[in-house]
Order: structure tokens, then C-alpha cells, then sequence
């Protein structure tokens, strides 16, 4: 977030920054549903609270996705509308683990799944997730991790992950599913970058694989902000097993009343087919950029490069590039201010190897990109004369 | 919430209910802000990610409104925009409270305080507020509450209340806010019915007194739910003491990201002076009902009538209404079924007193009051006749 409000500054000032940082594409919501929000204003539709886990009608749309894209029978009963997949986090951290209770993530990881935890008062254990296991966590680990703290009452779990990109095939998320069966572990299954995945043309599960799919006791964790575009309208979901039904939804009538009643009217409208066809436009765009930045990043000298399977970032060991500096916050504070780029460094997602990476978000677009990889190895070539050999 | 899905069943079934349950006024938005939120929508505004704490227009615009209101000066920067006031209670208690600590709040009360709490691993201190003490917490109930569970962290105040509707002068927040200060006691303001109120000619604080007039450590919470009707767009903010202004910003981003994006765009127009006077009309509508209400309640036999200085509910004791009623969820049930109208059992606020006690809202207008009164009197006459004298 430093860096974030460092690149206004930049900006306010003059300069002319590329920020590979945002977490989120700039396309906006689907027509249809910009359309439809427009029209339930002018309509002076009163936006009054919904139930607490949200409108039928989003509720049964959203499993009737479920259907399309994983052949998944889900009942609309189960399906917990929420505000951002924050507000899905909060809930089911909240339902499903107690204050002293561990719960095991991938490092690198998403930095609000250890935040939330532990404001609640949760066990955090990090599994040390890196190029060896694609950076995902496996159950080798976490018997390991359990011989070491204890047992676990929870395993999250991201695929495409964050801020790696990379994704669990379907038999390593069996084999993750089996393992917390066996050990009474609750998976959380985060799916918010579903659907923004580089599949090949014979690729089995080209949307990513649901949890549900092979353990009806995970929850199930989704938004329409990536897929969608739909970032600031916060509006998420859970797909909730039976025995959480009842408690998440009398928490989240005390947390939240509701999601925000404007966004779920509209929202209905992301599920028709001109929605699905603007959204997959989006994601050949993300996948003509990614093609790019993979086939060019060879020339940074960047190492360990994260598969990006998914979503839209590129997470990488820095090599020699590091040369000169402490950390990856030093080197992308320097990339910033030296070359006008803006890339958020590894220590944000994990403390421990973060020191050697750095995330790099390709949502800004194939022009951003291009421009901004010319700047770094700029930066690099400057760099190159003034560095010991 | 058992109401309300009963009154649902019997209103899908063809029956006509009268329902004085709702915590939310019927009217909407003001109108600037839903063409607002039209127009942002029509011109494909993208809605991404805000500040955790809200838009800098936003901020500035509610901390004018203090100015407006209560001719207090307040920095942006201790203005914190949330997801509806549910976000900025979420917020508060987990920056300003650790689990274990203590808790203070008056019985009768809105429910989710110390659900929320409770949630957290916070201890709540439930303080018996009746009608000696128009149903607000004192100084010397607060010694006795210390005296009896030990140090308290926090106390939670709302004036207007819910259920009660009723407000503190200025002299007793002063009182309270001393209380707190001498016993480092972190006093937590809900101002969310502020200028839903009915004040006298001369009355010398005519929306309420903000807790930032006593006391700038205390965080008040408001929200556009209630006097600008916005109860579904899900906005509202917290005022927040300098030193914990970075903890909420921290906090705010991981647990909600940032509150909607599109209602806070839209909300700026709330501060016109067009949706001011549109909720102001409200109000006197409200007012308009609240009168023929107290006119009225004597012929219902209830006792106990809390003063309802703000708000739209009335709290009162059934009295000889209760006679053949286990409890008041027995009688609310009964005058559901037998009469159509619904109205909320203490119980939901009070596990003690509300045994005996009901909450009317009369939110629902003037009509749907006046009807409802006199069914409710016809059901009281009904069980007259069948009752043992």
C-alpha cells in the first residue's frame, strides 16, 4: 500500500508511472450489468436490505454457474451471498474455526487470509510453498506441519493462487480434500480467479477445478470481482456446506444485515451469455499479455517464475537483478522511483522468501506491460554500470 | 427473523399483514443520489477498488456535515467510510477492543452489538436500562457494573436507541463521557438515528448531541441507512480518534477491501442541500405518525412507553395485554396469526425484561400504523371474551 500511494504521489507530480501493482482488471462490470444498475436507479427501485445471505434470484444464479462451468448440481440453499469475498472470508473464518484453533496457508500467500485469522484470534501455520511444489501447499507438508503445531481445523486454500497464479490439477486437490478428511481439517477453497485461466486446448478442467467438486464439506469461496470485473462493488459469495448453513447466515445477518442490495439486482445480470462472452474477452486479452510478459521475462534475469496458470500475475525470484539491493522493497522502491515502474515486492506475501521476489500484475494490460518491461530493463542496464562485477 | 419469514409465508398465502417489524424507513434514496448512481452506471464508470477508508470526496463531504449538524470542525482524515455502520462496528471492536476485554451496553439494545462482541471473544456487560433510566446507561449503573464484573474496556452507547428510540441530553453524554475518561473507557457512539429525531421548539440539540462534542477519543458511527434511507446500499463510516485512525486503515483492508464503490460515488449527493430537505420531509412524515401513535397507545392497554425522542420504533410493556401469554414471542405470535400484524417481540433485544415487552416500528407509515393499531385493539378485544377474569 506504500508503494501504491507512492505511485499517486508520482503521479500528482508529473511523472509518468506504469503500475504493474493493481489486483484488479480495469474493464469494469459487464454491460449488462452497468445497464441494469443504471436502470434500477432511474427505475427508483428502493434498495432496501435483502436477507442476510442474499436475493433468490442471485442466489439461484449463482448456483446455476456451478452447473454450467462444473457440472455441479448445487442447491441454492447453499449459496451464501456475501460482500467481496472478504466478506465470505470473515464469515466462514468466523463459522467454521475458534479462537485458538490452527489454520494451515500456502507462503507466498494472499496477505488478508493470515490478517483476518489473526485478528480473530486463529492459529496462522505457514506452509512453505515454492517452485518444488508449484506453490501449493501438499499433503506431505502438512503432515509435516501438523508433527510440528499441532492439528489443524482448517486448511485455506487458493488456486489460482495469489500472488503466484499458480493452480491445483484435479488429483492434487483429491489428494489435499482426502487429507483433511482424514483429518478432520476444514478446507476453504478460494476460486475468486476461477474462470482468468491459460488452459491448453485439451486441458481438462479449463476453468479450474471446484472444490466441491470432490469434498462437499469445503467451503467454497468466489466473487464477481475478478471474472467480472466488478472489483468495487463488493459482492462475493460462499458455497456453504449444510452444517455451516444456519450459523453463517445468522452471523452474517450480525456482521454485514446484507451485501449491498444494488449489486446483487444488477449482478443477476453477469450470468447471461453477453455477459460470459465480454468477461472471456477480458480474459484472451489477459492471455495475449501473459503470453507476452512469459516470453519476454527471460530477459530481466528474473528467476523461479511462478507457472501463472491463472489470475493475472507473474511472481518471481529477482536473480542477480537483486545485486546492491537489502530486499525486494528495496529494489522495487528503486525500480520506482529510478524508472517509473511499479511492481509490489515478494515481502508483502510472504516474510520469509518474499526478500528475493516480486509480483508483477499484468491486469494493466498489454501496452502497460510491453512498456513497463522495457523501463525494468532499462533500469537494469543503468544499474548494470554503476554495480561491482 | 422468524417474523419475518412468517409474515412472508402468510403474505404468499393471500393474507393481508400489517408488518411494523422494519428496521428501515421505505422511502430510498434521496433522489440526487439514485440519478447519481444512474448516471455513473450509464457513463460506465468503472467502479474499482477505493481507499480502504472511503474516497477522498466522500470523507470531506461527511466531515462538512458534522460542521452543518453540530458546528463541529472534523479532519477528513478521522473519517473512515464503511460498509454500512455493521462494517464500522466490526471495525471499532476489533481495533479498539481485544478479546477478553469487557464491554458495557445497555439492556434493551440492538442485538448485534453483542453478537458481534461475542464473536470477537469480547465480554459483555449488559447494563439493566429501564424506564427510571429512559432506557440509557448511567454513571452509577456503570460503578455498579465494575464493581460487580470487573474493569470495563468499553461501553456502547445509542441515542437514539433501538429499540427504545430514546436519546441522551447532552448533559448526561457529558456525564458518560467523563465516566469514561476517569476509567479509561473507550466510549463507542452509535449516532446512525441522528436527525431522525423529534425535538421540542426549543429544544437546544435538535439531531442529537455527537459524541465528538464531549469527547474526541470516543468513535461515532453513523450511516446513510437511516436518515437518507439507504439501508440496502450498505454505506456508512465510522469517526475515528487520531490514534486509531491507522489501525481501522489497516485493519478496513484486509477485512473489507474498501466499502462500495458505486454507493460511495453516488452517496456524495446526499449532502445537497435537495436531499437534505427530501430527508428532512421524511422525518416529518415520521413524525406525523409517531404522533397519532402516542395519541393513541393508551387504548392498547401497554405500559412503560418508552419516550421514542428519535427513531421509528415505540418499546413498550404489553401489561394486561400479556395476560394467557407465556412470553411476548407467544403474543407476537398470536397477534401475528390471529390479526396480520406483525411487530418484534423483546425478547430479540432483551432476554430479560423483553419477556414482557414488544417493538413497533412505524417506519411503515401512517396508514399501515393506524390500521395496524386498531387490529391490534380488536385482537385485545377478542381475548377478552375468552379470558378468565
Amino acid at each position: 500500500m506504500d508503494i501504491l500511494a507512492r505511485v499517486a504521489q508520482l503521479r500528482a507530480a508529473g511523472r509518468s508511472v506504469i503500475s504493474l501493482c493493481a489486483g484488479e482488471p480495469g474493464g469494469g462490470a459487464p454491460s449488462a450489468v452497468s445497464v441494469a444498475a443504471a436502470a434500477l436507479h432511474t427505475a427508483g427501485t428502493p434498495m432496501t436490505y435483502t436477507p442476510a445471505l442474499g436475493i433468490a434470484e442471485l442466489r439461484a444464479a449463482i448456483a446455476g454457474h456451478y452447473q454450467r462451468w462444473y457440472g455441479l448440481e448445487i442447491d441454492a440453499r447453499n449459496v451464501a451471498v456475501t460482500t467481496g469475498s472478504s466478506g465470505a472470508f470473515l464469515l466462514t473464518f468466523l463459522s467454521a474455526f475458534n479462537a485458538g484453533d490452527r489454520v494451515a496457508l500456502a507462503r507466498p500467500g494472499y496477505p488478508a487470509y493470515k490478517n483476518i485469522l489473526r485478528a480473530l484470534g486463529v492459529e496462522v501455520v505457514e506452509i512453505d510453498a515454492g517452485p518444488d511444489t508449484r506453490f501449493q501447499p501438499t499433503p506431505v507438508q502438512l503432515d509435516a506441519a501438523v508433527r510440528e503445531h499441532g492439528p489443524l481445523a482448517g486448511l485455506m486454500l487458493a488456486s489460482p493462487a495469489n500472488p503466484t497464479g499458480t493452480m491445483v490439477s484435479r488429483e492434487e486437490l483429491t489428494a489435499l480434500a482426502r487429507w483433511c478428511a482424514t483429518h478432520s481439517v476444514r478446507l476453504v477453497s478460494d476460486e475468486i480467479y476461477h474462470g482468468i485461466t491459460y488452459p491448453g486446448p485439451d486441458a481438462p478442467d479449463p476453468r479450474g477445478v471446484c472444490a466441491w467438486e470432490v469434498d462437499r464439506s469445503a467451503v467454497v469461496i468466489s466473487s464477481f470481482s475478478k471474472y467480472w470485473g466488478m472489483t468495487g462493488w463488493r459482492l462475493g459469495w460462499a458455497i456453504v456446506p449444510d452444517e455451516l448453513v444456519e450459523v453463517v447466515d445468522a452471523l452474517a445477518g450480525n456482521v454485514a444485515l446484507c451485501p449491498p442490495a444494488p449489486a446483487q439486482l444488477a449482478a443477476v445480470a453477469a450470468f447471461s451469455e453477453a455477459s460470459y462472452a465480454e468477461a472471456d474477452a477480458f480474459v484472451a486479452e489477459f492471455s495475449r499479455t501473459r503470453d507476452y510478459l512469459l516470453a519476454n521475462v527471460g530477459r530481466l534475469g528474473w528467476e523461479d517464475v511462478a507457472p501463472a496458470d491463472g489470475a493475472f500475475y507473474l511472481y518471481a525470484g529477482l536473480g542477480p537483478a537483486m545485486d546492491g539491493f537489502a530486499d525486494s522493497a528495496a529494489y522495487c522502491s528503486a525500480l520506482l522511483e529510478s524508472a517509473g515502474v511499479a511492481v509490489v515486492p515478494g515481502l508483502d506475501f510472504d516474510a520469509v522468501g518474499g526478500r528475493h521476489t516480486v509480483r508483477l500484475s499484468f491486469a494493466a494490460g498489454y501496452d502497460a506491460v510491453q512498456e513497463g518491461l522495457e523501463r525494468i530493463l532499462a533500469f537494469h542496464d543503468s544499474r548494470a554500470g554503476h554495480l561491482p562485477h
